[in-house]
């Protein structure tokens, strides 16, 4: 086991956070992945609601971390209380409610086809199938969301709810927060007398550790949110296995949102305050930032007045580390040096450990279609204007891009449903999720949530990362055949032991068989 | 455009079939692909059900292909004309099942999550979600089933019903049957004047073309039926495109059958009669052929005498092509020559152009643990005997085996059900289908079906290739924020035009919002 220590550092000062944390090895990577495969295994004999105990149990003891959770929060990620007080109550909820839908049990999708002894040519066999867990999983927390999507976050959860053991490879930037949440954790598996291999957190800045962990033989999928090219890394290893497995990853998205002339000459003011909002959110670092607008017709030049008053007020913001910081400041002038885009607002200098200022920048159809470096995400406070003379160069811009987490149209009054509905379907195709009249950023827990996206956005467009739907990305599929009723999971045996809503030949039923 | 052809061989006689086939290239692909694009946003402006339509016309024109679709399989496969009568009724049961889970519309899972306006400290967005089709699709028929997991079989039934166009690049050992089905579903889009780009049939024999299909950037995702080494080459290529698509791939398995103490001697002949059906059906050609039984107990050598007299009694058996005949005899030897691997009944010579004779192998457990060879698929009339002692071997065996699609278990009054329970709880994380007191081969096409299982019986231990689940592949998800009625998918529409059963707030329900 290596010796090597790092500490934390408070990105509003550059200040050194005590205590250090120990750099995992591989020696950590096995021992974790191993306690969890001998877990996985002794989960199967539990009670099939234990991961509903669990979450909330989890749930629990991350409101008890009281204050001490937000400002160990605060002092890592630069985050303000209130977003991280918001942000706490969400990761609670969010943990909440996938107990609630294992205690409700229905989601393992029982599926019952009876037999039929006397069909021709040949007897129809008993089959039922159902949702099982994959088995141990990998969690990447990322940066932005330290705790909706960190340590305890929606991958953790969901697994956990599927009955995977979760091994966490915290990250970096915030390894206090993550070790508190380790700790909530570990109290509420002690407390249930559960076996303590069902959680583990691997602490580390290389990437060596990231490799081994999701290379190990024994972990079955992966759930990560961060930068693309840190997700593909994980995707092509966990591809390049002798067994391959998922790599869920949610990546870089530039969120288009469009302003169809109606709602632009209708609701200028209104959208310029709206959009400015959104970009600033969380000091730009949300992934479903509106990092491109696609200004159509007359207006566009005025809203992007109306824009730079907002974000040319705005204070400096602080990001959450300084590497996130250094790569937004030279996005920002890699976009400030290409011919003929526009730099409204642009940074020159850093300020402090982790600090710029927002950007704004326009630029017309022609030159987006052209220049591909305006199609990447900036990860950070800025957005790009796009000028559209018409519906066809918007059309024209929207055939460039790639896949997005989200896609916005603002439609006024004026605007004709036949001309948004072909932007729509357009849009629909490039995106998880389509907002009509309002902003990406707020990402809504719940059944109907699509957090995920054509690629880039996510290695995988039929899944999501956010929202009931989660849970789905750790089962896997397996089906019994003539098992007798004792030797059935609960969820598929005669009675319906759990209650649970199954199809049994072809009918919704909460009946026995 | 390449000028290369191709024939197709009886493998019986060895003898040459016309006509010839032209060896598609990268043109073709090119052709193919785009028409397939272009359809595609063509399609989303159809009435939602039109794949039931289509699926339902091409079941038809399949029928009418009569007899001549029987003598091309026959000439091309040396299936016996029973058995490809037999899989053209499933051929054809299987696309009208996915027509009728089109028609019936619910398989979309439409969720809705309405506005809350007044919830706090946000008000709460109106949120929808369902499936959509990925786009494109690329189907790479199998040689094994020419009809069923052939040009029009479930991969493409599927992707069909998911609404997504599919481009099959045909098997090049019956490229004259693949022809009728492809003809078969050009009539049938022409009868519904529906895009002639929803279906493309692609022949050759390259590897180029495989390659050059899964690379292109227009298609979104890949079925596959074969072998181990063609699916992960497809894989690795489909993970390193600049955007990487799934693959689904249904490549090899060994299928454990174990045969518990008790039954084997309750029901020693009776297993072995059953059995040997098993190995041999298809000429041991079915992806769900048990390929490694392990006898627990007493009794394992006369149900290996048994086996033998069913086995040695057999006539030659004509292979699907001379490329599989060869590899079967290559593995059966490599087998012979294993150190304490017993060949009971092993062909010393190939028959004719692709004809061989049935093998039957026995060992015991320690050298089954030491050999990974004997863990490895042989795709033929074969299978191998491991005599376990007790319990505790049988595990221990089991411990060593990778992912197939069914595990079976053989059980007796005289075996104890907690003995049961845990031989049962370690196969069924091995496999996609566990089946009690049965064989399996023959693959029911139903809603509980799951024809899948751990890497390497496929690529997605998430996903089945057969019965109706298999539609899933062929989709993504997508979730539409404040979306004014008008411009929602008639799935998502508050009045609920298609009539389909919904998740309206957590309720299941066919009521309008």
């Amino acid at each position: 086991m290596s010796d090597a220590t790092f500490y934390a550092t408070n990105p509003a000062t550059g200040e050194r956070l005590e205590p250090a944390f120990h750099e995992a090895g591989d020696a950590d990577v096995n021992a974790a992945v191993a306690a969890a495969t001998k877990v996985f295994d002794a989960t199967l004999d539990l009670p099939p609601r234990w991961p509903a105990d669990l979450l909330d149990a989890i749930a629990d003891r991350i409101l008890a971390l009281g204050d001490a959770l937000l400002e160990r929060g605060e002092a890592e990620t630069a985050l303000p209380r209130a977003r991280l007080t918001g942000e706490r109550a969400r990761t609670v909820g969010q943990i909440k409610m996938f107990a609630g839908i294992v205690r409700e049990g229905s989601w393992v999708e029982a599926v019952i086809d009876t037999a039929d002894a006397d069909r021709k040519p040949m007897p129809k066999p008993d089959l039922r199938r159902m949702l099982r867990p994959r088995g141990p999983a990998a969690v990447f927390g990322a940066s932005n969301f330290p705790f909706a999507f960190g340590t305890l976050g929606g991958d953790t959860a969901s697994a956990l709810a599927a009955g995977c053991p979760v091994v966490v490879k915290g990250h970096p930037s915030h390894p206090g927060t993550s070790q508190m949440f380790a700790d909530a954790a570990r109290d509420a598996i002690a407390a249930l007398s559960l076996p303590p291999g069902l959680f583990a957190l691997l602490q580390g800045t290389r990437h060596e550790l990231s490799a081994a962990l999701v290379k190990h033989s024994n972990i079955t999928a992966v759930g990560f949110t961060g930068s693309l090219r840190a997700g593909r890394a994980l995707f092509d290893l966990a591809a390049a296995r002798p067994s391959p497995i998922p790599v869920f990853a949610e990546m870089g998205s530039i969120n288009p949102l469009i302003i169809l002339p109606g709602a632009l000459a209708e609701r200028k003011a209104d959208i310029a305050q709206g959009l400015a909002a959104s970009v600033l959110l969380g000091g730009g670092q949300f992934c479903t930032k509106p990092g491109v607008v696609f200004a159509v017709g007359e207006g566009g030049k005025s809203l992007v007045s109306r824009l730079q008053k907002v974000i040319g007020h705005t204070q400096p913001i602080t990001m959450l580390n300084p590497s996130l910081r250094d790569n937004f400041m030279r996005r920002v002038h890699e976009w400030s040096r290409t011919d003929e885009v526009g730099a409204i607002d642009a940074p020159d200098e850093a300020v402090g450990a982790a600090g710029t200022w927002p950007a704004l920048f326009e630029t017309d159809a022609q030159i987006f279609q052209r220049e591909p470096t305006l199609r990447e995400e900036v990860f950070g406070p800025s957005t790009l204007v796009v000028h559209c003379n018409d519906r066809a160069e918007l059309l024209a811009c929207l055939d460039t891009i790639e896949g997005s987490l989200t896609g916005t149209v603002h439609v006024g009054e004026g605007d004709h449903e036949a001309d948004v509905r072909v932007v729509l379907r357009k849009l629909e195709g490039k995106v998880g999720r389509v907002i009509v009249n309002g902003y990406p950023t707020g990402v809504e827990v719940c059944n109907a949530m699509v957090h995920g996206g054509p690629y880039p956005a996510t290695t995988d467009p039929a899944s999501t990362s956010v929202g009931s739907a989660a849970i789905r990305r750790f089962v896997r599929m397996t089906a019994y055949q003539d098992t007798p009723d004792a030797l059935l999971p609960a969820a598929l045996k005669n009675s319906n032991p759990l209650s649970i809503e199954r199809t049994i030949n072809g009918k919704r039923t909460r009946d026995p068989v």
